[in-house]
């Protein structure tokens, strides 16, 4: 049995193999418990070991699941041995709890090593989300997992399926995270390139490819015994059902593109909202975004199909990243008959764009105010400040302090950071299309302090990086609300813009990219009291400075668990007002 | 010139070379004020490149200059991007000032990442003494440095010399500290392995040899442009003077054994205490230990010496660390004429031992108090904890706590650790030579209390490890305090041994060695207010459990700097009595 095993196509069937889930909890809103344990692990994602960040001994970590309306208590542990540590819970609006949203140096303190601290939170609203590390570059590191929230008891979602399966994507690099950390900050900078693998529910292929026969590729075909950390999970589907996937994208740095050969794929979530329905052959998935998908076993099923995820926005030196579906009664073992769906050109932005421009809210989605109280542009430019390559938002790159936001501006502590406020816009006269003429930038807190309940809009505005002819992809994301997207558009974002906006039915979403030398247009009601986090979603790019803070109705929250503040001016301040 | 000085045998002038220090200073004591930023680097200390902790940029960390008396002021910033750390003053007693100790989880909070911290502690004796991280296994990633202590204004050292030199020795591997401590946490359990190099003030070599050319060795020779941050620093001398030589051991893992090629060296101090003079051809020195030793350049002025530097106790995996003694005029490219001495055979623990053996203090020194008010003995073992391999003492693997011992134990935060106190002493009818009967042990948090200003006597008894015929070299570091060495033996040690204890010289150290099957008797005064570390200086070691702590008069700390404690219960205390 265990030489059978070793022939890949002989021996899918040996696999862990992902069946879908039909059952629903019955129960009404309940709280929910976990005991997670953080600690560092050996594990070989794609047949190489490396060191991973896991969670009670898995990775990716555990799927969390439960109900909207449910509350969630994670007791969380930090067994890493001098690192800190904290989780974000992504998507999740952290409604009257902005010290749990997981942010380390804006809503809380790291967890320090050896101690214990209370995620308490509601999940109030449906939909796949996903949470992962929120602290140097501990996510790049495997600390990440799936978190979906089912509709309330006797709701129902707007569409209809049979099962679901969760894919939660992700991008590997051989070399380690602290490693990278410290090649980004290094002077002269080095990049970290292109992740070797992608991973499909933590699970890559390096050295061999399950699709090398099929695709006269380079690579050997795989062979696995099937207990391999690194052997794929199977989707096993019966035929003419029709399943949801969960698909979420908690990469490091790809922008992705996900495709079942031969099946139509129904797009209906985007990032825990619903969108208007629509049908596409693939979906780009951006970090930090999340989407279901309805798809029917309706092709013939004596056949199994690919899953492909390949790299687009970059020039993609890493493989597709693949998966099998397997229609029953066909063995697993059965090769699809053709090699795997081909991904869009990397380099095709108008296809991103008109996919990006195809999601609507669903009907019923409540809809923006029709005007903003404020706007802030913001320029995304790369450039050095004393000699380091950085990313900067209006000439300003930021650097996370050593005290929570939430707490310096909660208690007043001004000498947290500096309390001058970043620009609400950048020189018009900016040159998005060439490499700025003075590419020098400086240091900066990137604290955006909004009117509580007043209409914001960001317009997030896109340049040349500091090389000629390159501009990047970048998904923004934002803590503790959704947005409407407005709209996208090309070249430099003008005041006449806004009359094309769309104001009939964005849809809602945390996470929107912004195309090379394009702009988005954003709008969101600062209604959350709290200190949120507004970031590219590429972890190198937040580490080297690509993000801002929102700080809302800070002085309306009441009061702050006083462990989520033990560092930095708050932890003294609290030891100033007493103690021994 | 660049190609002249690509030949090491013709390039040596292009070396930094090291000059001895001549200058005496000339002022009172004083203060002494440091601002130090400590941060990941990417160097090369043995050729290849990896990451190491820095100070200012510099690997090794400054070289810290004061003399007794002078008051130091370190304001420490924590430039790494998750970690916390800390700096140990290895050899200061701390004496009033127990939470500048540097050690995480016993004297104090770790730093935090963006945080700063203020070591401010004085220099009571002079002496040759170092510093190093006392976190995780930061010591391993390169976090250490000299601290030279030079006599008050006005004293003369009891000896004679025209220069002299640091020599810091440490080792390296080119695994990095992270997936070292992971290794070394697994179950299967990983062995670190023996060092790649040995550094000699931070500099080895592991892809050439500087004496391949003399020792027939299948290395190449070396060759150096002179700049690279491995080209060794040699030491020059003028003819007929006498030099001191101020070595320390900061290795995590390497016993070594010192020598200089045809000159005899005259012991004088170890670990920051004057010893009767000894003459050696050649000496041991432990990690965690310090000695000055005088030597004469009073051989033939054409040649050019080995320095030379090799593992002891160990099977050596690793070549020896060499750098050349400079005759001037003599070229520095002139290769000495004979091969780099030969250590002693790693095993020959009876040249060890002998060694150990000749060291008494100098006349004048403070004399042990003529009995004990407590004897502790201590057995060391290797043991399985949960099926992870540990070492434990008594059968206790010491674990240590998210709340500072020396914050607990002030506070009454009797939840903050196990209040249990571990035993004072072992089954004496446990078998030292053989391989436990049950290797078993358990976790603790290892804290004897010690009535203040008592005398203890610890013994220390080694056994076999868990593989039979095995038992492993232990230098012993204890905190706070010098001890007396009053013996060493083979075997168990039993009552009739203390007959023998050296009441009449004994030498003062803070770091002393268990060799293979035997044991080693101390004795000191609880005196200094505190909870300090007593630990086996191999790092490897104490992260697996082998240590213990001494808290003696806790009560009479006034107050504790509240920066040293504002994490775990400490952090929450001072949160609870008052704050925001």
């Amino acid at each position: 049995m265990r030489d059978f095993c070793m022939d890949f196509s002989a021996v899918v069937s040996c696999f862990l193999i992902l069946v879908p889930i039909l059952t629903v909890p019955t129960s009404g809103a309940k709280s929910r418990h976990f005991r997670w344990e953080v600690e560092y692990m050996h594990r070989s994602p794609d047949g190489l070991e490396g060191v991973v960040i896991g969670i009670n001994g898995q990775f990716p970590g555990p799927t969390m699941r439960a109900r909207a309306g449910d509350t969630i208590h994670v007791e969380l542990t930090n067994k890493l041995p001098t690192e800190g540590v904290v989780i974000h819970w992504h998507g999740i609006r952290q409604l009257g709890t902005p010290w749990a949203d997981g942010t380390a140096s804006i809503s809380q303190c790291a967890i320090n090593p050896g101690e214990k601290f209370l995620y308490r939170f509601k999940v109030d609203k449906a939909g796949t989300y996903f949470y992962h590390g929120h602290y140097g570059m501990q996510r790049s590191a495997g600390l990440y997992g799936s978190l979906i929230v089912d509709v309330r008891e006797g709701d129902k979602e707007p569409f209809e399926y049979d099962g679901e399966f969760n894919v939660l994507l992700s991008d590997w690099w051989h070399k380690g995270s602290h490693e990278q950390e410290l090649d980004l900050s290094s002077n002269p900078f080095r990049w970290i390139g292109e992740p070797q693998t992608l991973l499909i529910n933590g699970r890559g292929q390096y050295n061999c490819s399950l699709a090398a026969e099929l695709s006269h590729s380079q690579m050997s075909q795989c062979k696995f015994r099937g207990n391999e950390p690194y052997a794929p999970r199977l989707l096993r589907v019966q035929p003419r059902k029709t399943y949801r996937l969960r698909i979420a994208s908690s990469t490091a740095l790809a922008s992705l593109n996900f495709a079942i050969g031969n099946h139509k794929l129904r797009v209906v979530e985007a990032d825990g909202n619903y969108v208007h329905p629509f049908t596409v052959d693939n979906i780009d998935i951006y970090s930090g975004e999340s989407y279901s998908v309805l798809f029917t076993a309706d092709q013939e099923p004596s056949n199994n199909y690919w899953i492909s995820v390949s790299v687009r926005g970059r020039e993609p030196k890493t493989p597709p990243g693949l998966t099998i579906l397997n229609y029953q009664p066909t063995p697993a073992s059965k090769l699809p008959i053709s090699p795997p769906p081909v991904a869009p050109a990397w380099n095709d932005f108008k296809y991103s764009l008109a996919l990006s421009k195809r999601v609507f809210a669903l009907k019923g989605t409540a809809k923006p105010p029709a005007r903003p109280d404020r706007r802030i542009l913001l320029l995304n430019t790369q450039n050095f400040v004393d000699g380091y390559t950085k990313w900067a938002i209006n000439n300003v790159s930021l650097v996370l302090p050593a005290t929570p936001y939430l707490g310096s501006i909660r208690y007043g502590l001004t000498k947290a950071f500096d309390q001058t406020p970043p620009p609400d816009d950048f020189g018009r006269e900016y040159e998005i299309m060439k490499p700025a003429g003075n590419p020098n930038s400086t240091y900066g807190n990137g604290v955006y302090t909004l009117s509580f309940n007043t209409t914001v809009d960001v317009i997030l505005q896109n340049a040349n990086a500091l090389k000629a002819n390159v501009s990047e992809i970048h998904p923004w994301h934002l803590h503790g609300h959704d947005f409407w997207v407005l709209g996208y558009g090309e070249g430099k974002f003008t005041g006449k813009d806004q009359e094309k906006f769309n104001l009939v039915n964005p849809p809602l979403k945390n996470t929107a990219v912004i195309f090379p030398y394009g702009w988005t247009a954003l709008r969101f009601v600062a209604d959350n009291p709290g200190a949120w986090a507004f970031h590219c979603h590429i972890e190198p790019h937040l580490h080297m400075g690509m993000g801002v803070v929102f700080a809302e109705g800070i002085p309306r929250i009441k009061k702050i668990p006083r462990e989520a503040l033990g560092c930095g001016l708050t932890g003294k301040l609290s030891l100033k007002n007493g103690g021994t």
